[in-house]
């Protein structure tokens, strides 16, 4: 690894006053960079806070340090004079998170999705990097931070889920090298993996057995349309978050490009996730329906009924499939 | 790495004869690792053959060199001065090659099943390896052979399905290392991950919806049973091989320990493959049914009928869970 130049850690003394904070909706990577990043300030710095917006979610809850993550409140309004914001493409993505920004003197936004709008004081953005938390390893190695199995373990957990097992094109020979190092400080995959992928709930077993019989594929085999009702979602009592994996197995399909998700949220409000097989570029998708995200995985919110807002996604995709 | 003591491609020269064979119904690691280390052997030696039992699996055609492998023929019965035997716990899941290890002047038997039973005259056998091609890693590595692109591929091939993506407890912190080295060589993983994962036929997707509405949930919630009599597969138009992976969404429900898939082939013949979640030891299991594998994934076949199988197969794990 070269020397990095300004590395942002650089800033932070002993006796500064940081927050860390993500996006809302938090995923691995943005929870795993999140608590790494934290427990690695904590080691050079007195007065670190961790934010979320949401609830954690519980399938993350083994992440080391979870419990120390605060809910933000209104009297959280003191100024620090740090902020790092991860894997955050866009200062909307914030929630209430950002008056946390807004009542900092400097803002670091590090991050790996391409849409960056760059919002920070100092910006890292490396759209090559698998994940947010690939930065972080490299930002605390370089500062000479001591890794430990806690901070190993929230890293792990953001590199794994952002890269979808190490098999999207994002994964790269660093990204192994990096997780080889993490291993040997003896972070539990078996519990990581059991939290993260062997512990189905049955009814979510049972939703992806009934979406994989009620797809709709059209435009010749190329696109894959899943549409949940909200009705559905108290059917199967399932939440949205718990929807969101099944668009994977859609984009799975023999000759399909593009798989699309379509979550009824409210009458007039839906949810709409999109993943790419290879040659096209959804994030310019998402963007044109005021979304955003990476080149095979995006997502946009459209203020329509379900029927419209299929339609508008049928539109835009025509033009690239 | 350290030296490796005896390694065995130093009894090749470059005019032995030498053959390479695998188990019968080749997976991702068999072939991986025959392909990987024919092609090796042919930088060293001039006359290497290849063998398989059965046709090519369609699915992995996109290995390299994999139009060099032959089927078997009664005229090779010339012997070889050397026979390397890979991925195989047991000469009899060689199939018709067994008489390609009898017309072998030295059997080489390098596997890392941990119910190997030792029937070469070298047996290079661990356990703890993630993989038959991590061991081949090893061991090309180690006698200075250049890895190239074709290799690479051939390796990250057997280790990422035999690791399920890296995420099963075989994946160590060497085996990340290897793949990162692996990776330097500008191998395709995006063609490699289609090819694996992003290229599934409808019907075989239709099929998992099936059966994860079709699932028997027994033993307070330990067990899971996936039953496919043989008229199914002609409904859903599949092959045997189609069916293996539905085992895995099995054992990753919530609560599940082990999770079973029995195979209708014939009115009295029944494949039966188990997947362990946590402290099961399957491999016993398979064992006291007359077949074998890991302690997470193994499998057996029963000479009976579905009904009696089933039965047998509940008997066997009334003990265990």
């Amino acid at each position: 690894m070269k020397k990095m130049e300004n590395n942002p850690l650089s800033l932070v003394d002993k006796n500064s006053k940081v927050a860390v904070i993500a996006h809302v909706n938090p995923d691995g990577d943005s929870l795993g960079s999140t608590l790494g990043l934290g427990l690695a300030l904590k080691k050079i710095c007195n007065q670190v806070a961790i934010y979320i917006n949401d609830e954690f979610p519980k399938k993350y809850s083994f992440l080391p340090a979870y419990q120390d993550i605060k809910l933000y409140q209104s009297e959280d309004h003191a100024p620090f004079d740090l902020c790092f914001v991860l894997d955050c493409g866009d200062e909307k993505r914030l929630g209430y998170s950002k008056r946390i920004l807004e009542n900092s003197i400097q803002v670091i936004n590090i991050d790996h999705h391409i849409s960056n709008t760059n919002f920070g004081h100092i910006n890292l953005i490396d759209a090559k990097a698998s994940s947010t938390c690939e930065m972080i390893y490299s930002v605390v190695k370089d500062f000479k931070v001591e890794f430990d199995k806690d901070i190993a373990t929230c890293l792990y957990t953001g590199i794994v889920t952002d890269t979808g097992n190490f098999i999207y094109d994002n994964t790269t020979s660093y990204t192994h090298k990096i997780v080889s190092e993490l291993m040997e400080l003896e972070i539990d995959i078996n519990n990581i993996t059991y939290n993260l992928y062997q512990n189905r709930p049955l009814n979510t077993v049972k939703f992806l057995g009934y979406i994989l019989n009620n797809l709709h594929i059209c435009y010749d085999g190329k696109l894959a349309i899943i549409e949940v009702k909200k009705d559905l979602l108290g059917e199967f009592n399932l939440s949205h978050s718990d929807v969101d994996g099944v668009i994977n197995y859609a984009r799975d399909i023999e000759g399909i490009e593009v798989a699309v998700l379509l979550k009824e949220v409210n009458m007039q409000e839906v949810k709409v996730g999109f993943r790419s097989k290879s040659h096209v570029d959804v994030s310019k998708v998402a963007q044109n329906l005021g979304g955003g995200g990476h080149k095979k995985a995006s997502g946009a919110t459209i203020y329509n009924g379900l029927d419209e807002a299929r339609k508008k996604v049928e539109e835009e995709l025509k033009r690239v499939l």
